[in-house]
């Protein structure tokens, strides 16, 4: 779209550079300005160098710039963990401490999500923390820890890496690699990850659009790796009595953009241990895939994000709870 | 809490300021500053003075600044709209369209949404519109009609009052006041409100934390009228897609800090039609006492708020989707 | 533009609705998608109606909604308080503080300003207070004395007003009418201001973007009043260590937008009397036609607003600073 | 601060654990609550622990959670690059394009803005972009060419490191590492970046709180490089009309929370040409110690964010005006 008064000559300039990408420039005078229509793939386009050029106002986008994680055409993807398909007809529950403290505590908290219905097992082992005196998490050693609540307990293991150097690393062990909140635009990481053939669990960047979102999905399955299970976890807003605003309409905003499975972290949009379950029923109610919840068999102890973690006799409660919810949207938990 | 090095004069200032608005002062001298506690109703003090205090750091609430909102030891407030009542077992739905348009607009629509099942009828008379050449509502004509639907389909009436002028006639004929999101802060409409015995729908203001939005309420209830629905509609966020970001962890929260009854729209918060049904779902998941949707017997025509008007027949099939999710939490609709 | 797949039927409706409205519509055919652009005056389309019909994905706006308040095609605009004038080489300050307290308060400050430099003085007489239980204002006495201090200095009155119903009265003491940031889309009240013949401050809501900013200022252009004077005051964003966060972007974006003057609040922007100081010259840096200050002579006494009110000595440095600054850019204060 | 109604034992537990930690407890029963107040090194405490303790309404921080950052006690840093100071009474001004493309345009550029005053290079040879397919820079060729561009004009080099894999190959050409807003809080980078001996310069997260942002800058100097410089870039809000939002106000709040220097992105903060003169001159006029400014010989072929880059020729004019303002405020340039 061309500025009010924009000259002859700056318009013939866009429309010569339209013709120079191979694209059709379609000139439209309307009564105060002019706008110069592309018919053809215009993410061809470097959008920015025309922004850039006199006498133009602003450049409309018609398409997505993201293409394997957009929906047009395509039927929602599965993405299958061993047995456990996330994007079917079944919810599925990730349930687990925020960070592995010892093989005991790992052990005896799989065995109560499994108990209680949880279909994968999640645990910290390199944990990403906002002040560089708090724990920093156990390492391979915790890895290890996790690899024998999977031993004990058959649950898969979803689990974060933080550092491109240890994706491999993470990948031998963890079943699902998981991308936090703060590394959403990570793409060092984001392409590492890609180059794995292990499902990656990203998390919405607490200040990411639904744009920037696909297009750090994107990032990943441009890498080869197009087993992509989407988070939405909470997004940075003015209120600030929870620890983040759960944008619950993510879920199905989502579902209109792309194929990908989308679950929800009730546990880090809030905050706050008595939200988790209410914002969980209104996941699946909203039409989520799954959930990852943080559970602890003595929150109290947790060593890392002990106020938004529930027992493991508020999990089993809650399962029940999902249960019924799930029955309601016509899936199954 | 003083400022590293407050010297001794300025922490006396504090003390002496406290002990003059009746209170008792407990210095805590610590290791590197001194906090001065305050035992008493701290309500009682004007904080923002004591922030002006040279030495003084910050000031920090323990005591919430409302009072006839707070929950603080009672039980959940239930609201009468004639045989309906907000806030007890049963899910409330408000059905209707944005504005009322014609006499058989407004009764064709209200017919379906009773068919359907909804408690009460929407529809604005006076219109907030952002721009001056918008299409701004019927007026006292417009309330007439909503009369005559409420004589023929027995449903009472919630319509918008923008005006203090118009805060008597709006009642004379509404069953409920509501207030829009614009006008949370509109201190001389919400006094008003406040001097009236009907029922008010208060609207969170896009902008507004969860304790603003309770003063709001308190400042209608602190004139008398009790009688005050919080509605969540949507706030203010980076994320542009939708019209707002649906708050719906406001609902649990709600429920925490207030006896008063908590009821959600969708439409507005998201302003996509596709997306009430999923957000209307997820509310009453999350523990909503109702829900305010717009619906329309030909969406398409209506003059305003189109693009997130559901269809009556779309209605009639949320009301089910609703139907099951209520059961699903231990209600009924 | 239409959504993918959109079929035939659906585009002809489309087609047809352009042409009711009496505009042009010229159809693109794309390789993924048809869009219709359209030529004439789409100030005249309901926009809101096409959004809803089936098959459409969005509608693209070229014209801005405003026209009175829009730069396109016009000068700066002047706005004379007496023989001062806001928008041209001069910038201006208005001083005084947050309430009027008595009468000797509001003279005494008024006398400092007055000697400081300042153009006009401010003073809320009917005040806006997020809580109903603290102080409101002194109403017409309040009204009175700032005419008392008008006649000891000679400096034009700045005001607030918060209820239609007083607008007739404020205007009658007030030089300048100001509406705060919570009534920004109060539109009875914007209304009733745009009838009288003062010039109206109108502050930014805090939630609101430079388009609703100016189809604020359009709906009390509309009614008649064409001196308005835009004003930042600060928005809410995630930040919270600051009452609001300062956009000072929006001076020369308002400067490009509209013809209207600009000026900056930058006591109610940051809500910290040390920020004042820098965030007052950085408005001048960046081209505001004006600053409003709030001072004290006893800032720790102020009954409302203390923490960010400076002190009249604290004025009469940042007068000096603020010099320095105009100057820098090359115009006086 | 305890719960209305917490138990003895609940209060109990909480004097038992601040005990345990090594510090001092002193309850103070209030009228309505009890409240804990904690003497000693609070920071010692895991405060995420309390939280989650029954009883428990929530956790109020007394002391600041970064300690080398802090400016309690000390004086403003000064960050040395050659002869360059950071932080001193010298305002510092850095430029160049966004991206090296090729020896002779970055040879042409450093020319360019050496001759204009500045007194380092900006240049991206890794590129940190939104979408996968989207330019991403030169990599080391890149900073080969940088260096070549140092060799010619004796500018020092500003570059930016997105991986932590890079930090060593990158610090061997650059004189100060950039660090962008995605990545404030990418750990390993931060950690890799602190065991480097080049300063820092650190960009806020878009989403980060003052607070996380000096932490970001903790986690590098907890490292031992104490070299940080931060850099205030804009942060997200609603509004979408700029890139992103200019904190100015981030200036004199860091100015007051940290001795280390700040500068100023007016560039990516707003993300168009017209606004970066007029931003630049507010930043400095709120006190800010340098800006990095986005300029290049012919912006319009810039092959990355071209709409927000201005030509030498707008940058020698800014400069002039920069030195204008740093005068006005009492410093050079």
């Amino acid at each position: 779209m061309m500025k009010q008064g924009a000259k002859k000559e700056q318009i013939d300039l866009v429309i010569r550079g339209v013709k120079e990408a191979g694209l059709d420039p379609r000139p439209l005078h309307g009564t105060e300005r002019t706008v110069i229509a592309v018919i053809g793939d215009e993410r061809k386009l470097e959008k920015d160098k025309f922004k850039a050029l006199t006498g133009v106002e602003k450049v409309m986008e018609v398409l997505k710039p993201y293409k394997l994680a957009s929906k047009e055409g395509k039927h929602k993807s599965k993405v299958r963990v061993g047995d456990i398909v996330i994007g079917g007809e079944r919810v599925i529950v990730i349930g687990g401490p925020c960070s592995v403290e010892s093989e005991e505590q790992i052990i005896a908290i799989a065995k109560e999500v499994k108990k209680a219905g949880a279909h994968l097992l999640r645990g910290g082992a390199f944990k990403p923390r906002t002040g560089p005196y708090d724990f920093q998490g156990l390492g391979e050693a915790g890895l290890k820890m996790l690899a024998k609540a999977r031993a004990a307990t058959g649950l898969g293991i979803v689990t974060e890496v933080l550092d491109p150097r240890n994706v491999e690393l993470v990948a031998k062990y963890a079943d699902v690699l998981q991308i936090g909140t703060r590394n959403m635009q990570n793409y060092a990481l984001l392409k590492e990850a890609g180059k794995q053939r292990k499902p990656v669990l990203l998390k919405r960047g607490m200040w990411a659009t639904y744009k920037e979102f696909l297009l750090a999905a994107e990032y990943i399955m441009s890498q080869g790796n197009r087993e992509v299970i989407l988070c939405e976890r909470g997004i940075r807003t003015f209120e600030t009595h929870t620890r983040n605003t759960l944008d619950i309409t993510a879920v199905p905003v989502l579902h209109e953009l792309t194929h990908l499975p989308v679950v929800v972290d009730p546990s880090h949009a809030t905050g706050i241990r008595s939200l988790v379950a209410p914002c969980a029923r209104a996941a699946i109610a909203a039409g989520a895939d799954g959930l990852t919840i943080e559970t602890h068999t003595h929150p109290e102890k947790s060593v890392s994000d002990a106020s938004q973690t529930i027992s493991t006799e508020e999990f089993i409660q809650l399962m029940k709870e999902l249960k019924a919810i799930a029955k309601a949207v016509g899936r199954e938990l």
